[in-house]
């Protein structure tokens, strides 16, 4: 049993899309206050705007410093902007990247100081946000320079509640540039770190992994590329030695095609389109954005800052709730995970199920 | 009404994989010969050999020597190949390979000749198919060589029987030959392309199209790539002028993440895996290829040779079976197209629904 409820970081994001909305419309059936005590980077003003827009005044809430003073049963405001900001909805401006900023570096100080236990992060704007203190492709590279150590690496897992989870061995990268990021030891990185994921952060014991190929039809034997024999084919191999479940180069269209995912633990594509397509094909509004290979743990909803919708109460807040929720749960798995393999022989066989 | 049924011609595929199983059952319904005269450019000793392996026995057929002979309510076969040939379950061979070669040559002939009305072709293996005869990375590129003419160009388009269409900018080419391939004519001509053959194929009078974008995040304003800017923006606007619906570049991943894809009359991808992944992802096995732009219709189902299960009696003929009602369907709209604009006053406006 906790003893203190969960504390989740949560980041505003751009404060002029759908960011507020997403949060507070998460926390407005109260049941989710049982299994965490939120804490928002952002602004008491823009949340007062916000609440008052959507007609959500009811949802508790109160002001504090920092995480460490967080109140169980109502949502906590961090200020990291001043009082002179206002929502423009839908505009992507200046304002608005300095305040997604300014909430990200605060979350990410207070997790690493304990005030908060884990982060989810609502959507920011990649162009606006960009600056001296900015100059990432997305969130996941700047957690990974912000919250990574020398050997930690960040990996991109989009998650939904059905059990389909792909990983990118590239992310946030021009198209033309995917085949020449790829190397043996990068394609064999992404298979090693996402083995440890699945099994630190989703409790699966002894993960099946299915790897994509980059080109059409496998490379069709050297006829459409090469990177299958001369990369791919050989970082499974790699990882197979070191006795992980991993299979593949599979077609990515004839996999998903057939059905192949439901087979697996986890998908492996080569880069973002390739693996986040078909996802969210599949899981529709369900995704969630999973950084695993950090000390801590943050999730995000798979949805962007919607400006298209922004202040209209039209935005569907279940990715934010099922990332509130994943992010919960990978944090109990990881300290499950750790308790397990400081003390094996009370944990692990203890709670084995009696064969008699 | 037509006097004599559809003729369609159908190519045995790899003789190794699952082509004959497929053809075979899509016919065991018999009802389907109320629709189309089938004729199999192939083998009467493997279609023996075949009927044998699958308990289909009772499937009444007979050899011909040219569509031309063909008899309706039955399976016609062509001989293209010699009586030595023997399969050889899921081996890719260079005999199967030149089979293969010899059904598409003789079928595209009598596509010519008139003696069929359409084709259809079964999977065949792109390694050893290929010779001094064929140096193709598919079908849909022999297929232009052979039935295309000066100004005819070929566009694989993937349709399903939801209403879900998917075409291709490139088709069969590495990864990291895609952006290079791309230019403001190239998508400006799939557009129109693809414009034509949703009114002329499938019968759409005012079809909406919607364009992907090539990189992440629609390139994120060139942080991720400049050719939605440089090309694929150009490219709309152009064909916008001239009348036609068409809208984006969206970034594919939220396309599909919002069903986006549900309000359009088809979706134009950059490449391969970009289209071909959700479109399989969100179809199943019920996917068929069709190949637009020519000036006979063909179309395929939308799985390989599956060399995993040849010959074990496991394969699902429903895309075989789509492919071949596809084919019949996308006929009568080309006539009743031409026939429309050859005749507009008798056909477009006697046919409209009176609005007293």
């Amino acid at each position: 049993m906790e003893e203190t409820k969960i504390k989740v970081g949560i980041t505003h994001g751009d404060i002029n899309g759908v960011g507020y909305e997403v949060i507070l419309k998460a926390f407005e059936d109260s049941q989710i206050f049982d299994l965490c005590t939120p804490v928002v980077y952002g602004s008491l003003k823009l949340a007062s705007h916000y609440r008052k827009l959507l007609n959500l005044a009811s949802l508790p809430y109160q002001r504090v410093d920092s995480g460490a003073q967080a109140k169980e049963g109502m949502l906590n405001f961090i200020n990291v902007i001043g009082e002179e900001v206002s929502a423009e909805h839908g505009k992507p401006t200046e304002v608005a990247g300095a305040a997604a900023l300014a909430a990200l570096e605060r979350a990410t100080e207070e997790l690493k100081s304990g005030a908060i236990d884990c982060l989810v992060t609502a959507p920011i704007n990649k162009s606006n946000i960009q600056g001296p203190d900015f100059r990432f492709a997305g969130h996941t590279e700047y957690l990974q320079d912000r919250l990574g150590g020398d050997n930690d690496r960040a990996l991109m897992i989009m998650a939904d509640n059905r059990g389909l989870r792909v990983a990118l061995v590239t992310t946030h990268l021009p198209l033309k540039d995917v085949a020449s990021a790829l190397t043996v030891e990068s394609i064999a990185t992404k298979i090693q770190d996402f083995h440890t994921s699945l099994m630190r952060d989703f409790g699966i014991h002894a993960p099946r992994i299915a790897v994509l190929s980059l080109n059409p039809h496998n490379g069709d034997d050297g006829l459409l590329g090469d990177e299958e024999k001369d990369m791919i084919v050989p970082a499974i191999e790699e990882m197979r030695k070191n006795r992980i479940q991993v299979y593949g180069p599979y077609p990515a269209d004839g996999f998903f095609g057939a059905n192949h995912q439901s087979k697996f633990d986890g998908v492996l594509a080569m880069y973002h389109d390739q693996g986040l397509t078909p996802f969210k094909a599949l899981s529709g509004s369900e995704g969630v954005n999973f950084t695993a290979g950090l000390p801590y743990v943050r999730t995000s909803p798979d949805h962007g800052t919607a400006f298209d919708i922004a202040g209209k109460g039209e935005a569907d807040a279940q990715s934010m709730r099922s990332a509130i929720y994943m992010a919960i749960d990978a944090l109990r798995s990881r300290r499950n995970h750790s308790e397990a393999f400081a003390n094996p022989l009370r944990k692990l066989y203890q709670d084995r199920p009696s064969r008699d």
